[in-house]
């Protein structure tokens, strides 16, 4: 009841607090025979470490992974595969203050009213860290995808407060994004992203954005028809992440703005003889099942919660304080959060595409 | 892995098919000793119904509701609830002419690749009438918030197309929502949606909106830290139903537009003594965990995919052809979404609170 | 946590009490386009009946079976297959002297225990009524067995008592089987079980004994190395039914008995090149995992609680009474136990048959 | 879908190879404010640990538990505890000779049926090093349910081959049994078993035997009335184990021997007030719920599989071959499967003492 699983055939369990001994995920279910080397692990941490440039947080993390389990002469064994990777760059010292503090928009309150006690250093096991472990074991789903299937997912940062990109979906490629540190695929756009973050950041305050994502390649037929539709699935694992505040597939908001016969997707005959539709206002979910088309998905983002202005809030004791927040943190989550919602959208894909498999054979 | 199976300590299993016999759900978990009547669960299928007014489809069904098992002398037994809803209006030929069809932006298409097969009369297993059942468990884990927690789970149709209506989250009521058949607890919004929708309906068109909630009196503590934040699996919950294409918690993505500074909600001694939130744009949770806040959430639901106007398609051969769709349907979802959409978050909350009592006692 | 769903990726939810409108079951996740006829189901059904002979209960039931969805035009659909079984004789009257006395060795007082509350009527929940809804999903999941891989699962009353029967477990058949009432294969065990149970009724007395059940044609591979053993599953299944007390799979407590070299099961070359075992001391299963040699297990099921002689028990306020049991009830389950030993070897195969596919493709 | 993770409530994920780099386990749903000290994981890692006595393989592992997650200042934070264990004696050259060959009655095969890949370097998954992290996931719930419910759990063994233990369940204490490293209580029995464990080493040969258990101040209520039942969890625990083939609860296989009238538990008065029963054939499990009486189990556990005398096999090309074993094993698993089959019960009572208090608060 824990909730630190996620999946049903690719399933995914993670541990480990912000300044604890280290944080790790072991995946239950990938299929034997897939090549994995501890490199593809590492090149997708590497994307997600802190301490990359200035946009992001200053601790210093290796994040280096190590394979504990679940892979023996350079293949998958079909048994569990534990992912390791040790805290190095923990400095609690300036968590000290905030003991008994509890910071604004933050899961320190929520934490005790849950449980009765927490590890205030550096958020415990609510901070954004947790999530090195949710990228180690996207990693291999990430491989199985691709090997199996072709699968690409590729995310990016698509807007910054109210700086928004225009990126071509179809066309945008991870060298786009990989080109500037915001991960913002547009170069006008990347600049002046790069410029609000750094001004937040001097102004002791931050920013939220939106990240999109794509899959490509994905088959039809990934979903099932009531709850655990694609989207839903999505939805949850986007929802999951912190600093998440809503979610779109396909038109999403903008759709509801739309009629139907304006925003239905007209069916034509596929290259293939498949059916294949004309637009992707559907986000390639149709019924919670993918039909085919790129799978596109919007997560927004809150501002980061952790802000060095002076802001309002209560100690343990009831107290009303005055906070000044210390602890390193990002001023803006966004250019980090891209391969944490690669990470996420792969686990779900890597489920569905199993669970597809026990249906279809 | 079928996936007709939501939450982990209040349980729902639903099935059932548009046309098939009957549709219902088993709730396994409830606790025992709770007073439950069937008309308890008949109040909320009956803001369900369909043709309750000529905003929503003219199929007639009564949706009798009969509990099968779980309950003896008037009270929960702790054993699995069992939910019936007998179909009966179900005018499948109709449907005939979309046996070999694939309607635009519906699930026919993406059945047929996950399955090979499918139910072509009025949707199958992917029609919306399987949320029948989704009401019905909905009501029993609505009756044990209330009696357990006090808690109260409100929805409203708070935009059609582009009319938005302004609500007050903290004052709306029941008695609001339900003045008028479009459930939009602002007379002149309410008017003008209706307005729009039977327009569309003239037009052969469909129109979408967005749906906001509100679950007041929720515990401090609900969620877990991780993959089953609240907000993450409400935001399953959401997308797990028919149409639904976005979800939003607090802020949402109107809360990309702030910095940290104005977004975040500063804490101050509660009434209680316990600390509690100025402003919400939390929406209730933080760090997936609720705050004592209420719970504030939004769902956008696309236009109708159904249509009378011709729309461009493909066929199970192939072929190219052109369709008008027949069979009943909603111009617009939304006023029947509302008891829908409280239905699963009910669903939600039940099982957290359960789930909460397992880890504190 | 309810504990009524059994399995994974043929996850099959039961309900109902013996004395409630009904039991069933939900079967989620059988594949599709599956030809299922509802008289496959209502076949075991009639195996395991009450009222069939005068070894067992008189309660006189049809326990007529309908489908009320997943199957359409005589296919599954892939989606949920609901079984509904209505209560007809239920003669609730015999209870009402019962209603606050603990019978002893029933669940009556546990059951209280744990929820504060119960059906009185006829056991309730934990009435053995309840393997109907098993029995009617196991027909689906012996269906798919056959069909996919020509599975073939058949079990018999092994002893009763200490009449202990001589069968050849790879040459008995269904016929044999049914020879007799009594479900015992081997002619002269059959006449002497027969007479001994009718004996013990005659007594106001019970009689157990043992249930062994073969499953032939189990491909290898199935079953999860660790806790998901497929003889661990089994045992769960087996012990899960009412008056089970012991599970045994292949050598079982006798192979204690044996040392090492002759108790391994030499491999030999099969006639298809796969390996082969001389012995099947195994009982078809190593290391939790299917090895192709024919699946043997069996159960002790302890002699039926209900009996009509005076006992010394308890009642709700913990007075000391003497207790002469009414209500219709079974001198000995085994030989109705034989078809619900069958239906849950059938659950557990046809579940890790699923999950095999998931990992294998 | 892997099965590598077992109970609803208090979750156990185990991951590891026998010669891989480490075994470990994360536990997730355990409480928060806990006191757990690593030496409390390592008091019982340390009666598991091979190479205690001649009596068990002499692969030399010191077994150091370290905690990476969930505990802070000495107590649990309610999020996962991560324990890992390093493999330090590995010797894998001894299994190189059977890199081909599968060994008799072992996973060899059935894995490389599975998965068509497998670690052959000392049984890998499917080695009993594995029950390593069962052990010390074991040592967690043992913690939790002593101070939540003083319950005790205590395993010894209670025959090997023919010579059977007569211990009394009640009066047995840890002392008695750990007097002798056979960990058999009663004194001359413990001498014969040690010697004839001794002379099938010599012989080049193995035994095996029965491993009885009992829990003592189990509260009434714990179990699910249908397919998690306690008794159901508990088999599926003991069939888990490597080299288990048999189980019983209460009186077991001997309880169909007698007739009903003689097997019921009478119930009397208890000295609370409370029901008692005069007899325990029952073994503390009635209608799968516990009703506070000793919960009292055995569990077969074959020979050996892994003997040093020449058996008959096959290769993987299908070749007939001859084997003498390699690699370090036990002679008798008897003794080392005490703290497994302890740490098992521990699971299976914390997992349902957390799902009752989920249902009764």
């Amino acid at each position: 009841m824990g909730g630190s699983t996620f999946g049903q055939a690719f399933r995914v369990t993670t541990f480990g607090e912000s300044h604890g001994a280290a944080v790790g995920a072991v995946v239950d279910g990938c299929p034997p025979r897939l090549a994995l080397d501890v490199k593809e692990v590492q090149r997708d941490l590497d994307r997600r470490r802190p301490g990359q440039s200035l946009l992001t947080t200053q601790r210093q993390e290796e994040d280096r992974a190590e394979i504990l389990s679940g892979v023996f002469e350079g293949v998958t064994l079909g048994t569990p595969i534990s992912l390791l990777v040790r805290n190095q760059d923990a400095q609690s010292g300036a968590y000290e203050a905030m003991r008994d503090v509890y910071r604004p928009s933050h899961a320190d309150y929520t934490t005790e009213a849950k449980y009765g006690v927490r590890d205030w250093r550096g958020g415990g096991r609510a901070s954004a860290r947790e999530t090195t472990a949710r990228v180690a074991a996207g990693a291999v789903a990430r491989k199985l995808l691709a090997e199996a299937a072709g699968v690409e997912v590729l995310a990016w940062v698509d807007s910054v407060r109210d700086i928004r990109a225009m990126v071509d979906v179809d066309a945008v490629t991870l060298e786009d994004v990989e080109a500037a540190p915001v991960r913002c695929p547009q170069v006008h756009a990347a600049t002046a992203m790069t410029d609000a973050i750094e001004q937040a950041r001097r102004d002791g305050d931050s920013l939220g954005g939106v990240v999109a994502c794509v899959a490509r390649n994905v088959p039809a037929g990934l979903g099932e028809p009531v709850f655990d539709k694609i989207d839903a699935d999505l939805a949850k694992a986007m929802l999951s992440l912190p600093a998440a505040k809503g979610f779109e597939i396909g038109s999403g908001f903008a759709g509801t703005l739309l009629t139907g016969l304006a925003h239905n997707d007209p069916f034509v005959p596929g290259p293939d003889g498949r059916p294949t539709t004309q637009s992707n206002r559907s986000g390639g979910v149709q019924g919670g099942i993918t039909n085919g088309a790129p799978v596109v998905l919007r997560v927004a983002f809150k501002p980061t919660a952790t802000i060095a202005s002076a802001q309002q809030t209560v100690d343990r004791e009831g107290n009303a304080v005055t906070l000044a927040a210390k602890g390193r943190h990002d001023p803006c989550v966004l250019p980090r959060a891209v391969p944490i919602v690669e990470a996420m959208v792969c686990l779900v894909l890597a489920d569905h595409w199993l669970r597809q498999r026990a249906v279809a054979g």
